[in-house]
């Protein structure tokens, strides 16, 4: 579990660091960022960990994302893995497309080929990387969360729902709440999971809550000019599943704002300050 | 002065935007970020100008700045202008380095053949963009503050003290003092100025000081693990000029800060609380 420093700065009084190691669970190079806030030393501290949307790297949230003066408040590690495996041996969409492929990982372990052998960011993120985290960060794993954006949206859902207990606060910021119903996901679940939908309803949130999956509650922000909005996202899902659950959920529309970091980085000490309250009683 | 819009996001409440218009100054298309506050309809808020280092555009600190949550707080409207004219009718440093020509245009009116038909940004940031934001923006031009990074903090130095009056408040981030004293400056500005030394004095921070230039107050910050800190910026040489001037300087020195924006935003909201301060007053 050997860690290589790609960088490391000074920010907020911590260190933003990026590292990459070898993964055993997609058999590629993976490189993700962790800004470890001030601390006394000896100290271990809460983790939050953000799932980054279609197309990202760790890089987009880490330079864009604004976490890092609510983290330092709060005394949270940020932990942004990357999107994908990516290497001169992993497969593409075939035509490059964003929504597929590099970039586009959707958080699942692919089981069609030529996807199945390095498309396995379900077991990097639940398995993998947490123990590389608990192994070279100073990170009280007994208090950790999950947030995301879009993909990472529905990442952050569905890892927490198929994880009860693991994370104090789920919270996502234009999520992809039901891709078995959408285009994004229409593409990306047979291509990676192949035709039987059956198999895709664990990487479904509104299909994991409607099969009895629970979480106490969930804060969701979705911008009301976001151009993925009524076509991709579809928040109602959401509501109504989480009505029908008795999930507690704060869906907030936000009026006017996009899909873009200057949403995300608008709303994120929020997110930050609700996730530190939950991670610290 | 017609003014094109590339592109709006709502962000913090407010609209960050970025525009170009085709600048007479520099007889160039120039492109610039606003981000406006949240205001009441019909008010006028203090403007803060911010001036970038080598390399920048104004994207730079418009997605790494981590200014808005600030500016909105303090109802600061924030320009961020490009570092240097482009375009194809350009010149450029011959062997295309980094810190001479596109990128690099050190915030002043050049003389020089092939750079001084376009290379005006002196004229720019001081005359034609002032009159651009107070015609488009809900702009109270009878209270700006200025401050910048590294190339664009002697930018900020030297503008604000050639106009003595026309800024409350002047700052910088790791900036150049004493450029004819530096290799950056020793190259930059015999190229743009020619080899002259007397024409370099008003684009040199502490050279203006010792003519007699005043400002009641200055603030900077420096990052102790800024690689260029030795070299390039030799921070104690304002100081020196400062304290024979007797202008009340507040040179912060960041202990393991380097010279990246994970410096600059670490101390952004400190500076524009410092700016507010003396902008409201």
């Amino acid at each position: 579990m050997a860690l290589e420093t790609i960088s490391t700065a000074r920010a907020h009084g911590g260190v933003q660091g990026v590292y990459a190691h070898a993964s055993a669970a997609t058999s590629t190079r993976m490189e993700f960022s962790v800004f470890v806030p001030p601390h006394e030393p000896g100290a271990t501290l809460p983790v939050v960990w953000y799932l980054s949307g279609l197309t990202c790297t760790q890089a987009n949230v880490t330079e864009k994302g604004e976490f890092r003066a609510a983290c330092a408040e709060h005394g949270l590690i940020f932990v942004a893995p990357d999107t994908s495996p990516r290497g001169p041996d992993v497969a593409d969409d075939p035509d490059g497309a964003y929504d597929f492929g590099l970039g586009a990982g959707f958080y699942l372990d692919a089981t069609e080929p030529p996807f199945a052998p390095h498309y396995r960011m379900r077991s990097y993120i639940e398995d993998e990387l947490p123990a590389v985290i608990a192994a070279h960060f100073p990170a009280d794993m007994a208090r950790q969360s999950i947030l995301g954006h879009s993909m990472g949206g529905h990442g952050a859902l569905t890892v927490s729902l198929r994880n009860p207990g693991r994370f104090r606060a789920t919270s996502a910021f234009a999520p992809i709440v039901a891709p078995s119903l959408v285009p994004w996901g229409r593409k990306a679940l047979p291509g990676y999971l192949g035709a039987d939908e059956t198999a895709w309803a664990e990487y479904d949130a509104c299909a994991l809550i409607a099969a009895g999956a629970r979480l106490p509650e969930i804060l969701v922000d979705q911008g009301t000019a976001d151009g993925f909005l009524d076509i991709q996202l579809q928040p109602h899902r959401l509501a109504e599943a989480c009505a029908a659950a008795r999930i507690d959920l704060t869906l907030r529309m936000q009026e006017g704002y996009d899909h873009s970091y200057y949403f995300i980085s608008s709303f994120m000490a929020d997110h930050l300050a609700w996730h530190a309250a939950r991670l610290k009683g």
